[in-house]
């Protein structure tokens, strides 16, 4: 959320609010103005949606999608600087951010690469230990954080095909992207209720998830999250928030 | 402090950090990347050096040093960001940010301007309200923090020419900074002792200050410093930084 | 047009391709990201549209809006940079830049402020004296833009109120921008046959122009353009883009 | 060369200016602000110093030296817009850009990867198929823009060590730059005259090059270069700038 920049919008934050539990703020660098940080904090904090920090490359042309070759310490300390731009947005809404989640690429390369996955893991450590990582399970980003100590929380996509082996399908492949409400209204129950997705080749797989993420940019993203609430909803399934430390 | 960005170096950070009692720390909009940030704000915490926020405009290419004639709101957040990014790194060293400082134009703008003095009393406000601003005596700026019940320190700066009104003499004039370190260093023990200044028409005029400015980048800046500690240390002048709230 | 940022799109520059003789196309600073450029230069030039070089100030946070106060060197050199760059991607596309015009807070600041106009004339006169500026009629900027030799293309905004004196009404105002679309199209038939605009307060003020500016983020946009081109075509008035040096 | 950007300064452009014969320019993605890139163009054009366009990634934070794995058309665009902005000032100074040279982490992609090789060969074919690419002998970014039909000028680096294969040995390796003043000018003597190079590991390998590149970062870059041309001059080697097309 409040991925847009300055004039340019991207996604209604707005209505999602009104339906997400938790949700993952831009904190400028891949997108993400200061007014519209504020807002989204603000209008969070007045709905009881806990806030993430997402956090991306120095990126604005790219939208933090294109993998940077960063040096460790360059990377940990982007991050870090993040987190505590979006922090001060959610102190001035009498709030704190929650957790930790790579965005776009971030969030590819850390699943996969141990130098830019510990440079995420030391800056969540350096900044607040207490905050979860948001990320894949069996993800690099998930070992190196439990090792060093940090509280992991795994998520699942519904509207993103799957692997086999429990990877996403890169979203340069075709069908990558599950576009028919119904079928992600069916994927995230399974995710929630069974911890298992069917991967495109039609095997069904564990994905064992305690979040289950939502874009925000994707055409009626609200009614869809809006949709995936009630049938959770009918299905007994517990939402909430991040939890404070 | 802080000043430069990536490759590019501005000042002997290390240097000035041996000598000074509280450090502006440059947040990323005018200049400073999060690297240099946090290598500042570690050494400074490992000194005794008080970390002050220096926000500014969103200008590299101008080094924040151009007017930007921002709207209220989108001011007030560019500077909540820094003042949170900042205090990310301060947090990281076991400190906190303990005043706020703006830079460049915003700090001569803000001087004058009631929009933009109101916009940074806003932020500091909505951010913590026990942090000191520190600015000129007698600005906007002081006016609009003291009337928001915030705390003010008066800096005073001996390294610049004073017009008679107290105003700083605009770095386009020839003259507006006194380059000779013996002048400097008698100026800053006439504001430290006398709370005044020699302004350019040969007045003495008032200056009442508890804060005593230089510049990082000037050439030789930490000699320069070492000499005028030296000499408030030699005139019993005691020194200390920024107090924790 | 091609005023989107990456990911960020704003306006629908196809459809509008399809309706109007010339293009202010973005150039980067304030928006206008390569490939989008590329892309508009290169429809722009299939469809016999001409296109001129929208510079604005560096800051995509403020989109161009935000007045800056450039040293006159470096605006001077922002817009031969950003002439340069669209000029590349006309020539990709076997055209060349026809004509250059300041957007946003440039625009308005030029049309006023001589420091910031005569800038924007050297850049034009140091890299092509033959290119026309495009502005507004009894501006700074024409006035001298022609003491400097250089062509000037007056033009009218049918979408937006005029003071009785000929400046537009702040878009700061209520009633800054008219968006009905038939009073547009009237107003546009007005100035392009009898050169005249009913002003804020009723009178019928002088606008003599040769351009009539669309904006392309306006909802609506390349409807209302089609419509006014009909309503021109109907009326024989003659329609052209800028012709090549 | 005008590798600063903004208050930041960079190596002596205007001493090296007076050695060398050809100048690689940044074009303001990796650094390079328009003022500077305005001054050295018209310092060279007044020396006679032919202007090469330095192109490199979008990223001054890391001045263009991490990888960053851009799509093809915003690679390719990101080119042509960068050769333009520097064109734009050869212009201004009577000239025009001779040649093209990727900068840092893009040099070192372009050399072995096809995509991005693809990419700038791609971006100087549709801007001006004339330009000659400047680049290491038997790289990828060679082979395909000799594939392509564009002239290939081929480099050495005096100041740099050579793996046995002729790749350069990384930066981040004790070794890989030499320091050694004498040293360096005998390399770039041998390379001139034989076409070779001593390798790390002892062994000589042909390295013919038609140019040979320093460094103006590196400390005493002018002295080194008037070493160099010293030397070359005693050698009757020939030198000379790149010819207009």
């Amino acid at each position: 959320m409040a991925e847009g920049f300055g004039i340019w919008r991207l996604g209604d934050d707005d209505a999602l609010l009104d339906v997400i539990t938790s949700a993952n703020v831009a904190c400028g660098f891949h997108g993400g103005d200061p007014v519209t940080m504020r807002r989204v904090c603000a209008t969070a904090a007045a709905r009881g949606v806990a806030v993430g920090a997402q956090v991306g490359y120095r990126d604005l042309a790219g939208f933090g999608r294109r993998r940077i070759d960063y040096a460790f310490d360059e990377l940990r300390d982007d991050v870090i600087y993040q987190i505590g731009a979006l922090d001060a947005f959610c102190r001035v809404a009498g709030k704190a951010v929650r957790y930790v989640k790579p965005h776009g690429a971030l969030y590819n390369v850390a699943s996969v690469d141990e130098a830019q996955a510990a440079a995420v893991v030391a800056a969540v450590r350096d900044y607040d230990r207490s905050l979860p990582v948001l990320c894949s399970p069996g993800s690099t980003l998930a070992e190196l954080a439990v090792g060093a100590g940090l509280t992991v929380v795994a998520e699942g996509f519904a509207d993103r095909a799957y692997e086999p082996d429990g990877r996403l399908v890169s979203r340069s492949h075709p069908g990558a992207v599950i576009h028919d409400p119904e079928a992600v209204v069916q994927r995230a129950l399974r995710l929630a209720r069974e911890g298992t997705v069917v991967a495109v080749d039609g095997t069904v797989i564990p994905v064992r998830v305690a979040s289950i993420c939502l874009h925000g940019d994707t055409p009626g993203a609200a009614e869809l999250a809006r949709r995936i609430r009630d049938a959770m909803t009918a299905a007994d399934v517990p939402l909430s928030p991040f939890a404070s430390a």
